[in-house]
């Protein structure tokens, strides 16, 4: 059998201060990095053995994920970073407080910009654009590839062919896989492994740091998925992801 | 120019007690983890920006790398990490107190153990070794590849693959490359580059998580190297470092 484990990053500081994040590289806070690490140990307990591990570009899940692995003791093992799995570009909402943005646009546009499936928000412009586009991270991006704005279809299909050609790839060579990413990167994979249609897909929350197995057959067809937790912490750690929206 | 960076871990628990480490997996002190940012820090505040990095399967030194990555805002970097940046193995001195050794075996044969360039310890046995050779992080390694002992001169004979194949090479594509390893590890490399004698080179003292900046032409000679601290401190922390093996 094969395990393909998904984990979204942990608390970050702009998680705390209620502000559009998407390729912004904040940092975790200290219960970000608690909960991190307290992902590894659930790993760890229930005797996973990821061997290799891919996530983003961003501080917080690079975090989130050396945070698993030191819990585990797997220091060691390989890691490979992408930018195709970065959260979602939030465009113009970057670095902008969420109610203001309510207040400012509405609460209508607002969600549709955050969970609409093909809505992105206007583009991010002047030094911050600035800022991105000759960021040295991501110079390896072709011009059409580099986005000032995404939407959830964006997101997903800029993320598939590193899904295809380097995760599930993995499974070629190894039989438990880790993947620390974000809240919309991560439903980009759960969407596929699912098939979770367009519509429903941005009404699925994804508490953050808690494991989400996916059980695999060798012809990585979908066996079952659940949480490294239990069903209360569960329920509640759901609500309040739902809660941010609001 | 290219430019190589190396930087030696942080000081480890078992530093702290003063017992001998080799490939035994102890993390990092408190100290050890702030040591390590600062080297981000100075490495930042002196402009450097590594685009690839190389460390050990050992998490003292992934740790201090990704302490450094963290303190520089350089999280997304590529890693390869390799079982041939290990510090040289210890045999059967591992976790055994440094004092007790000497009591037992005498200052002379320890030294000679510690510091001859061929000259390993006894072999590690018994539970310890059942479980180095069982690790599954070392389970890519041949048989003889797998050692239970090491003097400088077998530790540096497998490192130095890697150090051409993969740290070069690196600079084909790329103009500065960090490197984090182990006391050992490292003067393999100094002695590389720098031309040191077999009998020289374990004179050579590196302080811990200061920067070794080598700048090499496009054709890879050396032109210069030197750390990034104040000779002042520098003189202190060399001192240190060889006061431990007195």
């Amino acid at each position: 059998m094969k395990k393909l484990i998904l984990v979204r990053h942990g608390q970050s500081e702009w998680n705390k201060w209620n502000l559009f994040t998407g390729w912004t590289d904040v940092d975790l806070t200290s219960k970000g990095l608690s909960e991190a690490f307290d992902a590894g140990l659930r790993l760890k307990n229930e005797g996973y053995k990821p061997q290799i591990c891919f996530t983003s570009y961003l501080k917080r899940a690079v975090k989130t994920l050396n945070q698993i692995l030191d819990a585990m003791n797997m220091d060691y093992l390989p890691v490979e970073k992408s930018w195709r799995l970065n959260e979602k570009h939030y465009g113009v909402l970057q670095a902008k407080n969420k109610k203001e943005m309510v207040e400012k646009f509405g609460i209508e546009k607002v969600q549709q910009w955050r969970r609409g499936y093909n809505c992105p928000p206007p583009e991010l412009e002047g030094k911050s654009a600035e800022e991105q586009l000759k960021d040295p991270r991501y110079a390896e991006l072709l011009p059409e590839e580099n986005p000032l704005t995404e939407g959830l279809k964006d997101c997903i299909d800029r993320l598939m062919p590193f899904y295809y050609e380097h995760i599930l790839k993995a499974f070629d060579k190894y039989d438990e896989v880790l993947v620390v990413a974000h809240g919309n990167s991560l439903r980009g994979i759960v969407k596929t492994l699912k098939n979770i249609t367009d519509e429903e897909i941005s009404g699925l929350n994804l508490p953050t740091a808690i494991p989400y197995i996916f059980e695999l057959d060798n012809g990585l067809k979908l066996q079952r998925d659940f949480f490294l937790a239990e069903a209360s912490e569960l329920a509640k750690l759901q609500q309040e992801v739902a809660n941010q929206s609001k």
